[in-house]
């Protein structure tokens, strides 16, 4: 059985994400998606709520579980048994990074290998940095996102201004 | 007439700034050079003080205004009726994030065009954080802003230290 | 009134070519679409037959007016009174190339102003070499360019092999 | 049963080809190396030449075969079953010709994935131009690629002077 | 005597920066390795600490001075008399960020040449921030730094907690 | 006795190398300005036209040394005595393709170092390729070339006429 695993911040997932899930879903016998973070970053959604989310946008598809984690990805594929980390490359800067971090992982781990898919180029621009950023500017993402998380950016900002 | 529309941060206004302004006001009957802002992004000088230091330095120029929001750059375009941004291109990692946000504008409001101009090879290398940074330093900007935009550097550290 | 030109090779116009012409179009009293051309390079249509192909396509933009010529654009320009050439961006390799040929054509001629917009995502990988190398392996071009000038790339084959 | 293809022009292949291959191999129950040319290229070796080279070197591999093809590679694709197409990326002009063609090939067969994995960073800047540009200058290739790659090159250079 | 300085922030020193101060080294008959800071930027390790990791590491290099400065990188080189600065090129980003203090330093003062050494491709994609994160996520960094600054990597955590 | 060598095609010389070697003729006690050709690339002038030319408009600077080979680089930097190959860097398309050529040149031989200089900001777009194609057309090239190249320029195209 080949296992894959799609690390990612999700805060929150985009149509871009989803993409990626959906194509990788059909590549694997079973996909993690795995919601990583730090506790110093700065993130709109917590760790669990944008695992509750991704879990709802993504319900059709069978083969996919969503977790989380704030260890080294390389370790939670491991322990996963997962074979291939999933990264999506939508432009040049992206790629960088990307090349750097499977440069590291490989480093880490020469048994997991990280493989890319390339962003459709309809998400190609898209980020959830991009989202959060409109979203506050009161902008409509509804091109960006699924009405789903469009409503629970509203519900979290809602209770942020009742706290 | 046609009504185009330069926005951008200018904390502070650069020589690079300026270059694209008075080839842009030669294209369009009425440019407006917008100072957009957020909160959460700390600035050196306040939306006001940039506004002012921009209006000073472009004053020869008659057909150019300059104006402040916090509103998403193509909900200001699409009260003013411009139907153009304007944007200076630098180096490449300028371009894929103007990219990106010519992307995302376009799909918020397709009316509106976004034009790119080429930053002028003497200033290619030249930014607002990069004249902060140096200035800081005590190192010589007289070769990136004009003297007006030095002496209001100068001048909102002494107030700053006196606060 | 503003007149702009668009040159390129248009060898041949793809539908990235069609979508900039439309939306230059409205951006100037008159464009030019320039086939400019020169003896080295080996082409698949010539000049005149790019010109009427493209002619045929844009048929309904009634301010647009395309022609060709062997000389510098910029010489082009200047003849024809544009004040702006338009270039369209698409990925980093075509940045850099075009910075090149915008920073040539300001030396050259510094009263015409290069103005660049971003290729629709949709057509961002899209080249006419990309066309004509699926097309030579008999690939499926019909998302590429209109059917106009398919059939044109067909007829073209066919009275090659009859020389 | 999961099948990979992995479409080059291998003229020659190198450490980095092979790399690639050895690592695709593993991710899938039957890889194909396409040896994909055409004819106005010119070659080094024939494809013929290249086939037997890459079989010779890949020796070891038993689930990978190798084959040659003018078709268009989605086409090869579809005949062979495969669902994936595996791309190395080394560096970023590499990486938009990728994007292009990974989209391009999305255009043309929506059902075929590409995947890329990062070529190993010691072989980031090999390349199968490079190779033949230093042999012709008489350098050491021994870093490069198999010493057998390098004794068909010493003995096709010796066949095309006895012609 | 030909004076060099490769300024940075070394926080911590990796193995691509000691490859880059073994060979410049070699290309000045006096090398400073210079540690630069300003307040602003939250560092992992105080200026004195870089300073002392520094010279520990890289002790066989008899004409290497490690020192620290909060001054305008080419201030410092004019004080000791330097003609060039060293920095190292690993990847694009790394690129325009490094064009642009070099055209900026040349601006500042034309006499002090910037000299780029291209990093090891073994170390393209490390760097300290990437260290300080696998680090903080209990990975293994033992490729990347030397066991002398994984030790005090592991003694600063100590002492911050004992705090 | 430190030594460099600065190679390159040079067909023909333009501004942005004469830069390069009076920066470079600064840092070292010799340098050698290395005319690199192969016999398949098909060049404008020949060879011993380009040392000749590159000797007329360097002349001032007494420790360059120009000459011509068809040698690997590496090769006659050896028989010279050279520790440094100087390369120019303007760009990012540049940037991939010099990384590449120097750590080839690092595997053929790991004595000698590759030093890259900024091309000035001036220059940035500026390549022997576009110098030839304006002239082609006619266009005027004082900009990007000394007088005596230009001369030398219009002298050889007479010269190819009158064949």
């Amino acid at each position: 059985m080949k296992i894959g695993i799609y690390p990612g911040s999700f805060d929150p997932v985009t149509f871009g994400h989803i993409d990626i899930i959906e194509r990788a879903s059909k590549m694997f016998d079973k996909l993690y998606v795995l919601v990583s973070f730090n506790n110093a970053k700065n993130a709109f959604f917590t760790p669990e709520e944008r695992v509750e989310i991704i879990k709802e946008v993504i319900k059709p598809l069978k083969n996919v579980e969503v977790i989380s984690s704030s260890k080294l990805t390389v370790e939670v594929a491991k322990e996963l048994g997962a074979t291939a980390l999933i990264r999506g490359l939508r432009a040049v800067t992206d790629f960088e990074y990307e090349l750097q971090m499977a440069s590291t992982n490989r480093t880490l781990n020469g048994d997991i290998e990280t493989i890319f898919l390339m962003t459709n180029t309809q998400y190609s621009y898209l980020s959830s940095h991009l989202v959060k950023e409109i979203f506050a500017l009161h902008g409509n993402i509804s091109h960006f996102v699924p009405k789903y998380v469009e409503d629970r950016l509203i519900k979290k900002v809602k209770e942020e201004k009742t706290k």
